[in-house]
């Protein structure tokens, strides 16, 4: 027995390409964990007969669950909801307390925008409060309502923003609806290894040798994809097989145990905030211009141990903010091991912190030469006690993956000198 | 008369999510571009049931021409030329040209892998050698050929790796199979309008009543899509109908003319960019922590008018580095319109700029307090001629949404004070 699902996204702009559809990847993946088979996503425009057309597809699959996304907003073009209430045969009602509930948030957005009349969002918003008879209704995150509407297949109708869907994700898979068209689910454990540094092929390699000496390897549903510069290695497999996974992991532990860095799914950035209680960071940035700092901050309670930092995108700003020896520019380039290593130095002044990390690179399109290419990227990280960590890394890709990419060797570099794993 | 087209694309790895589809999409653009309606996009593992299927399904939408990309490789999970064939009721035949041309490619490939046996890879590589009888073949980019097979609907079999399916692609449009099954392709116009600062619920009112008030307002095709706290409102239309546009254009002018900023698709980045072209800006940033930096320097070429700036996290940081009066920030706390102002003073001071912005605010999820509840940020532009734009806003979400958004805001307050739109 299993329980099978199929994914309908719905909105032109997705269809175009002019939005990147992340809804069905997020989806796929919590599908996954909940050891519901996934058949098909597919996709489709602002227009009903085309979203009728694809829940049917479905239906005709035999899948026990389809998950919507999109289409329920206040304008005329959003119409998932009276499609989904069609191909289900159910009435579209109006549901009072959800009206009052969907007015009394838009009441509140409204004192932002003292320019509109409230009256006509309001009719505008009432759309948003006409659900298929009988559905159970998610609560909205944004303005709009999700609806799960039990039946062969059980239908669950989201929202489009992923910010909206996400928070309302666990109370659809929580109603009875979803629990019954479940039922016949596969429990799997997951595992989720981290390694940095390695290539693809040479985890490739190392799996092909791990399938001849691990007996029951094939039990293991290993995909490995590679992720901000990172290898994520995540593993399905059903409890009974514990054991082979055990072998996998010591088998990955004895061949990469530097670049393995996490066997517990736990991020570079969560073991750089752990690392980081007690301390005091600034940051001194050039080619990554305040995304090392940006990230820093991401996470609740950063400000106990971020101080700031300087984006030195000039020469004089690494001067006049850092206090970077012009004549070190003037010697080595703004791009080079000893200018990082004083933008540190500089950066742990300025702030009294005691860790500092520091980036000086060439993103490019422009900017390279022979010596320095562009994705040429100087890093350093200095301590109180007057210890360096410095690294010069050769990224690939363009502009954009070169600055992204910096900001996860910046963490590693923190992470290595953190744990005194120079 | 019109064509219409579907895409199928194939693989495991794309539809869990590991690997992101970047052939859909693009395809998607493609067929934009020539006036081929896209009805839908479907996504499928390597089972070949269900390629067959979604085929199946496409083909009853009365669609004129199906796409499809992926599982063309040599191994045996690489199943869509079969299935196709089976699909359009031809014989699957070996065509010795093609073969030979494989063969010639994979030697040529094999001299980098000098371990691999180079029968068993030709052996592999004849599978790819088998097309269905009458097909046109699109000549390999890497190993795969592609196939184009005439009929209602015509299928263009294309490899999943999009540096293989991108060049392939004219070829394919080329063949008379295509040109047939598009012959009806109509051309279209596109705009695209952006707005900022307005509810989409307010948006719904107005296009409700445009719909009342310009003839023929049904002949466009209008979608809407809220992204970073931005309205994108994009309109397809044929060629006559562009005097409807226009008066689509000129209601959302008049009644909106303060949050509609772009009438020809620009981005707000690229608006700033242009507005700070011979000046230089530098930032002041609390709770965006450097991501109105990074955000500023996306772009090539920003290292002419960005000098830097300073992410000032802690108090310490506000006094030290920009020079705010500890006395302000007791006064009326770090997170106030006079603190913003006395960074983006300080900013402008440091750098030796002639342009500054400044964020104070509160992120969350703690901080946040009666007066200044979570999501309240102050923003402040500072010119050198003296002049500031001040404001406060109250942003939704999460920490990081109120993040984002808070430097979206940040970009329509530089756009505000460097257009003297204030």
């Amino acid at each position: 027995m299993s329980a099978r699902a199929g994914i309908v996204v719905t909105g032109t702009e997705v269809l175009t390409g002019r939005v990147r559809d992340l809804n069905g990847p997020w989806l796929a993946d919590r599908l996954l964990e909940l050891g519901v088979e996934l058949g098909h996503i597919t996709l489709c425009g602002d227009r009903p007969a085309d979203i009728e057309a694809q829940l049917r597809f479905l239906a005709g699959q035999g899948v026990d669950l389809i998950i919507t996304s999109g289409g329920l907003g206040p304008t005329a073009d959003d119409m998932t909801v009276e499609v989904v209430s069609r191909f289900c045969e159910r009435d579209l009602v109006l549901d009072p307390g959800l009206e009052a509930k969907i007015a009394d948030i838009v009441t509140g957005l409204m004192a932002r925008f003292p320019g509109v009349d409230p009256d006509a969002v309001l009719a505008a918003n009432r759309k948003q409060a006409l659900v298929p008879s009988g559905a159970e209704i998610l609560d909205p995150v944004g303005t709009a309502p999700g609806v799960v509407v039990a039946g062969a297949p059980t239908v669950v109708v989201l929202p489009g923003p992923p910010r909206e869907l996400q928070p309302m994700w666990d109370a659809a898979v929580a109603t009875d609806a979803v629990q019954r068209a479940i039922a016949g689910r596969v429990t799997y454990r997951q595992e989720t290894i981290r390694m940095f540094g390695l290539p693809e092929s040479g985890l490739a390699d190392t799996l092909r040798e791990a399938q001849t000496r691990i007996a029951g390897f094939e039990r293991l549903e290993i995909t490995t994809c590679l992720r901000r510069g990172e290898l994520e290695i995540v593993t399905r497999y059903e409890p009974h097989d514990a054991a082979v996974y055990s072998e996998l992991l010591k088998v990955l532990r004895d061949k990469h145990s530097r670049e393995l860095f996490s066997t517990d799914g736990t991020f570079v950035d969560d073991q750089v905030a752990t690392l980081l209680a007690g301390r005091t960071i600034a940051t001194a940035e050039s080619c990554t211009a305040g995304m090392v700092a940006a990230r820093l901050t991401d996470r609740p309670g950063s400000s106990a141990y971020v101080a700031g930092g300087v984006v030195s995108y000039s020469n004089e700003a690494k001067i006049e903010l850092l206090g970077v020896d012009a004549a070190l520019i003037e010697a080595h380039g703004a791009v080079s091991e000893p200018v990082a290593e004083a933008m540190a130095a500089g950066a742990l002044r300025r702030f009294g912190a005691d860790t500092a990390v520091a980036t000086t690179g060439i993103a490019g399109p422009g900017g390279g030469s022979e010596a320095k290419p562009v994705g040429t990227v100087c890093f350093s990280v200095a301590l109180a006690d007057g210890t360096f960590l410095t690294r010069t890394s050769r990224l690939p890709g363009n502009r954009s993956d070169v600055r992204e990419r910096s900001t996860t060797v910046a963490m590693h570099l923190l992470r290595r000198a953190l744990t005194g794993d120079r």
